[in-house]
C-alpha cells in the first residue's frame, strides 16, 4: 500500500498470475535457418504460427527460446483429444457456497499477453480449433461464453501451434479454415555435425561417440515408412549417451534408448540392432 | 439516479449486456456485387440469411460492416460439433447458495434485439440448428426449457448463419428444414484488382508486389481439388505481404504464409513451390 | 384474498404456468382438405394425431390454428436428436439451499390441458418417444421417475407430433409401436392458386408476381430426387416476394431467396437458374 | 397418533408411496386362453414372467387386470435404451443441504410388495437386465449399490416383463441368462368374433362396422413382412371407429386411423388403400 | 459402552457394515466333484478364483454354500457394461454440507475380510476388470485414488469371479493378463439322478415327473449350437416343476417354462415342442 | 511444537501422503540380466523408463525392488481404458462448503519425489499419455489445469510405464511421440533353473516338482499363437504348485491354476491336458 501505488492491483494480480510461465534463463537453441528471422517479423505483426515437424526435432525448445528472446511468458498446452474448449477457455469453480471464475491456460494468455503454445493441436477436439478462430484472425478476440465475456487479446498475445504431418490421418487432419489462418515454419533434424555437438553436450560423451550416434540415428531415420513410424530423434540419441555416460556399454546403451522403445515387432528389431552394430 | 430516471433499469442493464457487442468504427469492407442491398432488403423484413463461400472470404467482415451499417450489435458464435443448445440458450449458474440465469448469446441477442452471427453453422450438433428452427420462421420465437421461459425474439434481432459448401459432406451438411428457411448471398474471392488493393493496404506492399501476390493466390485457387481443399485465402496473402514488409525475402514469406500452411504432401508442396517460382 | 376466493392458488399458478402459450389471435389457415373436421373429430377423443408432410407445407401453422380454434394453450418442442427424456418431463433445480422440480413442456401440457406438439417427432432420442406411449393410450398416464408421481393427464391435454417421411432413414424411422398409437392426416403443399393467394398477402408482391414465383416452386418441387430433397417450400416463394417488394429485382430475389439456400453444387444450382429463368 | 396406533409409521408412508399405483377399478379383459391361469399358479410361485407378443394386443391391459385381481398396485416402466440402472434403482436427492435417497420404481415395487412390470424390456440398457438377474431367481434380493443396501423383496413383489418377438434383431435381443429366469405367456390379436365386439364396445360403432374394421384388420396383418413390420392393432381399429362415431366417413377414418400412420411410401400405402376399399 | 469396551468401535462399524452380507442358514449345495476340495484349498492361500460353467448350473450356489461354509459374508456384484471402476471402489456422497466416502462393495469386502463374487465379470468394462488386478496377485492392494487410500486387502478378503465361455466373443473375452490371475473351476449341469433329486425337492412333482423334466432338459441341451445359445437350466425345469404342483397341465407347464421363453423363430420352437411332447 | 522446528509443516504433510507408498521390506527379485545396471543408470539421470514384456514375467516386482533400493515410494497405476487426466493429474473435491485440490497419482509423485509407475499404459486414454509427456523430457513440469498450476517435478521424481507388445493392436499401440520420450528394457520369464526356484519356493512345492511345473510352463509357452495369447506365468506355476501343497493331487491342481483359466475351446483344452499329462 505504498510502493505499489503505481501499480493497479489488477496487473500486479496478473504479473502474479503469468510469473510461473516466465522463461528466466536462455534455452539453448541452435537455429537450423532462417526461423528466427521469421519468428521475429511474424511477432511484429503478432501473426499466428504453425510449427511442423517430426517429433523431437527442436519445435518445443524454439518456442521455449524465442519465447525468452522476445521477453513474453509461454503458456504451453499438450492436446490430447479429451482437451475441451472449456480446459482452454476456463470454468467455474464452487468456492465457499460462491463461484468464482477461472481462466483456461489460453485465456490467461490472451488476458495478459503471454504465448499461447498449443502442442500437437489436431490431437484435440474440434471445438478446441474452433476456438482459436477468432484469435487467430484480425478480430483477435474470443467469446467466453460461460461467462459472458468477449475478451479482445492483449497485444503482445501470440497464438503458436504445432503439428507432425508425419501422423496426418483423415480424421487428425488441420481443417483448411484453421491453416489459413496461420504461417508455417518447417523443422527438421539438425545437420549431423550440429546433431553431434548437441549429443555431446547434453550427454557428456566424447565427441567421437556422439558422431556414432549421430550415424546411428541418421541410419534409423531411413527406416522410417518400412515399419518405422519416425526415426530416433535427438533426444533419443542424447539418452543412449547419459546411459553410456553412466557406465552402460554402447551397444546395450542403444538397444535401451532407441531399438527397445521404437520397435516391437522381430522383423524391425533386428533392422534397428544391424545398425546398431554398423555403428560400433 | 437522476437523469437516469426515464430509462428503466432493465434497459440499462440491457444495454450493459450488450455494450461489448457494438461495433463502434466502421469495418472496412468492399462490396462485391449487390450483396448490401440484399441485406438491407433482408433486414426491413428481418429475414434470416445464410452467407456461403470459401474461408477467408469476407464473410466475417460483411456481416461486421452490415452491424456497424445499420447500428446494431454484433454477436458472433463460432460453431462447433460440440456446441449444444444450452451453449447457445443459456443455463443455470450457482452463485451465493441460489441459482442465476444466464443467457447464452443466442437468447442476449433476441432478447435485446441484436444481430446473432453463427458462424460455420454445420459444424454445430443438431439440437442447435433445431434451436433456431422457430427464431427463423414467422414465430420468431424459442422456448428457453430450462427455464420455462417462452422468449418472443425483440423486433431488432436479426438471425445470420454462415456454410462453406466447399466442406459439405454428408455428416455436415445443412438440413433442408433448416435451409428452407433462410435465404442466401454467395460470396467468393475479390476481382484481382480490389484483391491486390486490399492486399498493399493491409500488409504496407508495393502495389506491384500486391498484385504478384494476387496472382500467385489465383494460381493456388486452380490448384483446388488437385490436393487442395481451397486455395489461398486474401488473408494469406496479406500474411505473405506482412513478412515481407517485415524483412523477410518474397520467396521465403510465401513460402512460410502459403505453402507451408496449406500443403503436407511433396507433391503438392513442389506444385506451390512452382506457383511461387512463377511469380517473383 | 378475496376476489380470488373462488379460483384455487393451484389453478391461478397454473393458469400463469399455461398463459405464455395461449394463442389470442386467429393464426390464419387455409384448408387443404378434410383435415379440420379429422382434427375436430380427433380432439372430440383426445386420440393422438401425428401430422405428416413436407418441410414448410403449414403443418405448424394448421396445429396453431386449431389450438386457437379449440382454446386449449399450446406448447410446441422442436425435437433433436439430443432431446432426453428429463427435458420433456422435468429436472429438479438447486435454489437456495433445496431443491425445486421444474415441470418439463410436455408435463406442463399433460397436467394442465395443453396441446403438446412435438415437431419433427423422429428428431428425438428413442426415450423420447416410448417416454409418451402410456400418454398416447388408453392409460394417458405417465410417470416422473425423478419425482415419483405417476401423472394423469388432464382431461383437455392433446398430444400432437409431426413426421416428415421424405426423411425417413433407418435410423430415424418411427417405431411401430409408436406409430400403432396415433391417427395420421397427410399434408401436402397448397394447390397454386391458394398457394398465390397466401404469397401476394403474405410478401406484399402482386397477384401476377405471385403466380409467377408459384409457378416457379412447382417447377423446383419436380426437382425433388434429382439432387434436391424437397422443392421450394411457400414460405421461400414469400422471402422471394418479399426482397421484391423490398426493392431487389425478382431474378436476383428468387437467386437469394430459392436457388442460393437450396443448392450448393454447380449442376443443381444450374437447374434452378433456368427454372428462374423460365419464370420471369 | 391415536387410530393409528396399531399401524407403524413406516407402513402408512409406504401405502402413501404405493396409492398411486393401485388399480382400483376392474379393467376389462377377455382371456384368450389359459393365461389368466398360468398366470395365478405363476403367482402362486412369485415366478417372474415374460409376456410375448405383437403391439397393441392386448398384454399391459392383461397386466392391469391380473394386478387388479390379486389385489397388488402395479408399477409400469416403459424401457427405453437410455434406462439406466439408477432410473429402476433409485437416486440420492440433494434437499436442504442435504441428500435424500428416493426409490426407484423397481426398488419401490421391491421394498412394498408391488407387481413391477417393465414393458419391452429388451429396450433397455444392459445394465438394467441385469439388475434384475438378482430379484428373479430364488435370491429375490438386489443390491442399492450407491445406498449400500441389500433389499430382499417383500413376499408379495411380482416381476413381470414384456417382449416382442417381432422387433428381435442381434442387439436388441434377450439375453439368454435373462431369458433361463423366466416363463413366458404368448399372446396374439384376439380371435375376429371377439375382437369385433371389443372395438363395437369402446369406440361406439355398429357391430356390423366393427366387423368390416375387423377383416380389415385381419387383411393388413396378413401384409406383414411385406413392408409392413406389424398389421393393425386392436387399437387402431378402435380409432377408425371412434373418428367414424365422430361423424368422419368409414374410408376417410380408416386412412386416418390405419393407413397413414402405418405407411409412408407409396407401394406400401396403395396396398392398404386396397384393403381399405375391399372393406367397404 | 460396558462389555463393548473390548472391541473397537471401528470393528463394530465394520461388523454393521457387513451383517446384510452374512450367510446365516446353509444353503443347499451338492457338489458335482472335487470342486469343494480345490475352493479349500484356494482358501487357504486366498488364491483368486474364477468359475467357469453354463447359465443356472449352480456356480452362485456353490460360491454362497462356500462362503457358509467358510463363514466369511459374500459380497455379489452382477457385472454390466455399464458398471464402472466407481460403482465397485465407492464414491464421494454429499452430506449435510460436507462429503462423505462411500466404499464400494469390492472395497467393503476387501477392507473388512468378505468374499467379493463379481458374476458374469465379462459383462464389466475394462476399468473394472484392471481395478482387481493389485487385488488379485501378491500385492492384494488396491488403490482409492478418489480417496487417496492405499487399501490392502484383509486377510480373509477372496476375490471370487464367474464367467460363461458360452457367450464368448471378441469384444466380451476376458483378458489374458486378467486370467493369468485366476485359478479356475469347471461347472456343468448335475448328473440326471441328481438334478432329479433337486427338481422334486424344490417344485413338488413326483420323483417320476421330476425324470421326465430332466430327460426334456437333456433333449433341449442336445439342441444348443442349432439355433439355441443354451439349453433349459435346472432352474427352468424347477419352473416347470412348480407350474405343475399349481395345477397346470405337464405340457402347459413346460411350454411356459422352457419352450416360451427359450425361443422366438417358429422353427426352433416346434423343435422344443417336439421335445416337450416326447417327453409326457 | 518443538522438535519440529527444523521441518517445514509441508514436508511433514508430504511424508504423510506418501507413507502408504513406501516400500519397507526387500521385495524378492532375481535379476535375469543387466537391468539393474540399467535402471540404476536411468534413474541417475532420472531418465523416463518403459518396461517391455508378457504379463506376469516380473515387471511389477522388478520396479518394487528398485524402489526399495534406490529408497523412493513406489506410486503405481494400472491403466484402463476409462482412465482420464483427471484421475492422474488430480481433482477438486466438495467439502464442507468450499473446494479442497486432491492430488492424483501422479500428480503426487511429481510433487513429493516418488516413483510413478504406470502399469500398461496403453489401455489409457490418449489424453492420459500425453500428459505425461511433459514430464518425460527435459522440461520435467507438468500444468495443472484445473488448479492453475505449474508444477515441476521433484528432483527425485521418475516415470515409469509398463507395456505388453503382446497385446500391441492398431487402436492400442503407444504413440511415436511417447515411444521417443522413454528408454526401454526388455523382459521375459526366467530360465527354466531359476524359475523352478521360485516356484518352490514361493509355492511349498519340492524342486522335482517344481521342475516339472516349469516344464509345463514352457510346454505352454509353445502353444503361443495356437489360440493362445500367452503361456503360463510364472505366477500360474506357482498357483499350481500351492494348490499341490494344499493337497490337491498335481494333474487336477494344473488343471485349475493353468489350462481351465487359459482355455475356453475343447482343441486348446484338449492341447494343454496333453501338455499335463506329458509332465506329471
Amino acid at each position: 500500500m505504498g510502493g505499489h501505488d503505481a501499480m493497479p492491483l489488477d496487473t500486479l494480480m496478473n504479473d502474479a498470475a503469468l510469473s510461473g510461465y516466465r522463461i528466466n534463463r536462455e534455452p539453448h537453441y541452435r537455429a537450423q535457418g532462417d526461423e528466427i528471422a521469421v519468428f521475429e517479423a511474424a511477432w511484429q505483426r503478432r501473426m499466428p504460427l504453425l510449427l511442423k515437424g517430426p517429433t523431437g526435432c527442436g519445435k518445443t525448445r524454439f518456442v521455449e527460446h524465442m519465447a525468452w528472446r522476445i521477453g513474453r511468458p509461454l503458456i504451453t498446452v499438450s492436446c490430447h483429444e479429451d482437451l475441451t474448449a472449456g480446459d482452454l477457455a476456463g470454468r467455474w469453480l464452487l468456492e465457499d457456497d460462491s463461484t468464482r471464475w477461472q481462466d483456461g491456460p489460453l485465456t490467461l494468455a490472451a488476458r495478459h499477453g503471454a504465448i499461447c503454445y498449443l502442442d500437437e493441436v489436431v490431437e484435440a477436439r474440434q471445438d478446441t480449433t474452433v476456438l482459436i478462430h477468432p484469435l487467430a484472425d484480425t478480430r483477435r478476440q474470443f467469446t467466453l461464453d460461460r461467462k459472458g465475456e468477449v475478451l479482445t487479446a492483449h497485444p503482445d498475445f501470440m497464438l503458436i501451434v504445432s503439428y507432425n504431418p508425419g501422423y496426418q490421418s483423415l480424421s487428425k487432419d488441420l481443417k483448411t479454415s484453421t491453416r489459413q489462418r496461420f504461417a508455417a515454419i518447417d523443422f527438421d533434424y539438425l545437420p549431423p555435425q550440429q546433431e553431434a555437438e548437441v549429443v555431446a553436450a547434453e550427454s557428456g560423451v566424447s565427441p567421437d561417440m556422439a558422431q556414432r550416434l549421430v550415424a546411428l540415428g541418421t541410419r534409423t531415420r531411413r527406416l522410417r515408412g518400412q515399419g518405422l513410424e519416425e526415426g530416433a530423434s535427438t533426444r533419443m540419441l542424447i539418452h543412449a549417451g547419459g546411459l553410456i555416460t553412466g557406465g552402460i556399454k554402447p551397444m546395450l546403451a542403444c538397444r535401451t534408448a532407441i531399438a527397445a522403445p521404437l520397435a516391437d515387432g522381430d522383423e524391425l528389431r533386428m533392422a534397428l540392432q544391424q545398425a546398431i552394430e554398423a555403428s560400433f
